[in-house]
């Protein structure tokens, strides 16, 4: 008998997620039946757009109802198998949730090239070094010279996109709070400048580093800094929306009250969710890891242990705890397979 | 001697512009210079941008100073001349001000074909034409078969916007105030459905209106209508920002609070001046005019009479008095020329 460990929702947060919201549940696993395997999960991606599936609100998947397993991408090792294409000892990335073990069927299941750890598939070589991609180079087309001005920049998404478009030859200008983030952004990933959205002065700090005005916003956050970059623009910006991490713990909905600079900058706002742009991923995935292995780009990771330090880990994200991408290390699973 | 009547900016309007905000000047015309010609102005475009120019915020012009002239395209006919580009008769367009004389050296100035009056080229067969087609097809790139929303639809550019959207093969949503507006733009304009946006039900209404969602929103209004419409977006949703009239008398700034449903749709919100899409405009004219000869495309006028009638035309604008384009006609200049 097989038992799976998971975090399920167990009422709707008000505000900032708290423990009592979620529960640690143990699940007897079934019987595999043909065409399936058991994943022992080693890595969960922890991710503030959860914030808004456990919210009840209308996104781009259902709604997490009280009781359901907390969806998440995940990596692991395949552990017992019965399908021909996931052998024992594959490592895979998938849509496994917040659980120690999970049975799949191989349906949205990757099966892992070599030559990273299975965890870097969840930031630089996952969804994070591909947000950043998309977003930075289809969306926000940033060109070589132009003035990028992202933030969240010390998170897995932002910290990937100002390195990208230092590749691409642009001046980059990331914000983030506090000394050591900015320190982290200008001294580790070579960003051109760092501000602080804490600061008393921080519409000016956007302004003196931004004295064109920026060419391509990569926002994640939302909010003061959205209304700064709004006041800041180049003619014919491109404002690239990736996430508001400012609003989703929020009962009051902000919006940028200065939306009408659109018109004036002559500027675009766009939002983008990175699986529409599958076509795009070998050419990314390949790119990204070049650039890894040339040593021009690098992925922190933020690894925080244990399946129960979930609550507190999706709470980090919006406590601005991490610098690069943040997951949950689920742990050797002690349970034995033959 | 010949004096021109003028219209300037007393000072700057709290809220609503009054007539006090305003006064009348004469002043006294010097003589031509060489390469000079004096227009008598016929028309004069009146628009809401004009509330933003004279509030002293920082747009794409600069702001009119309390003792200036008021900016403003208008049409009219050379009545004195020492520029042979320009001969006595001629109907020209320019951004004369509001004023019933004016002197130019021709700089700006178009020499208008025949065909239509000169009025019209203050219309359809102007910058309202000309911004609800480059809005329309070049920023929101409207395809056959989708769904148009378009705010402020019974204005000069609404009503354009839903006429070129029904040639396309757009389903057309027309929003406006008032049972009149609604019957004008489905009855006479011809499209699908209208929407009065002071109903109670407004919201509930653009969401049975749209039930697939909008793909293009067509917005030069602001405030509720764009909150409902980012509500009501289709996949890959082009919103086109051409003005926010709802929002240029406020003190209070108002942003969209459901923002980040261009993430949760994949949309876009793009902002645009349509003096940067000048190459299309050759094209663009030669379509208006075409469907216009067809009968196919109507450009209606709501003519004001008289230069003094100016602060109330303005305020009209905002209160929804306008069906079609609303001009001030300065009527025959009194004086004489040799």
């Amino acid at each position: 008998m097989v038992t799976a460990r998971q975090i399920r929702l167990a009422a709707r947060p008000a505000g900032l997620p708290l423990d009592q919201d979620f529960t640690l549940h143990e699940v007897v696993l079934p019987d595999l039946a043909e065409g399936q395997f058991i994943v022992a999960v080693e890595h969960v991606s922890v991710d503030p757009a959860m914030r808004t599936w456990i919210s009840g609100e209308e996104t781009y998947r259902a709604p997490v109802e009280p009781g359901d397993l907390i969806p998440a991408l995940a990596v692991g090792r395949v552990a017992r198998s019965r399908h021909p294409g996931f052998p024992v000892g594959a490592a895979v990335r998938g849509g496994f949730g917040v659980q120690d073990l999970a049975i799949s069927d191989g349906a949205g299941v990757d099966l892992l090239a070599p030559g990273a750890a299975p965890v870097e598939h969840l930031g630089l070589l996952g969804i994070s070094g591909l947000s950043a991609y998309v977003g930075l180079f289809e969306i926000g087309r940033a060109a070589a010279g132009e003035t990028v001005l992202i933030s969240g920049a010390a998170g897995a998404v932002g910290g990937a996109v100002g390195q990208l478009a230092k590749i691409q030859g642009c001046r980059v200008i990331g914000v983030a709070g506090g000394a050591a983030k900015r320190a982290y952004l200008v001294d580790e990933l070579g960003f051109d400048a760092a501000l602080d959205y804490r600061a008393p002065s921080f519409a000016a700090d956007v302004r003196s580093a931004c004295p064109g005005g920026a060419d391509v916003v990569f926002d994640n956050v939302g909010g003061g800094f959205l209304e700064a970059a709004l006041d800041n623009l180049a003619l014919q910006a491109r404002i690239v929306i990736c996430g508001g991490l400012s609003q989703y713990n929020s009962d009051q909905r902000w919006g940028p009250p200065n939306y009408l600079n659109l018109v004036v900058r002559r500027a675009s706002m766009a939002g983008f969710l990175v699986h529409d742009h599958a076509r795009l991923f070998p050419e990314a995935l390949a790119r990204l890891a070049s650039w890894r292995a040339e040593g021009r780009l690098r992925g922190d990771l933020h690894i925080i242990d244990g399946l129960a330090s979930f609550p507190g880990a999706l709470r980090g994200l919006f406590e601005g705890v991490n610098t690069g991408k943040l997951v949950l290390a689920v742990g050797p699973c002690s349970q034995e397979f033959q």
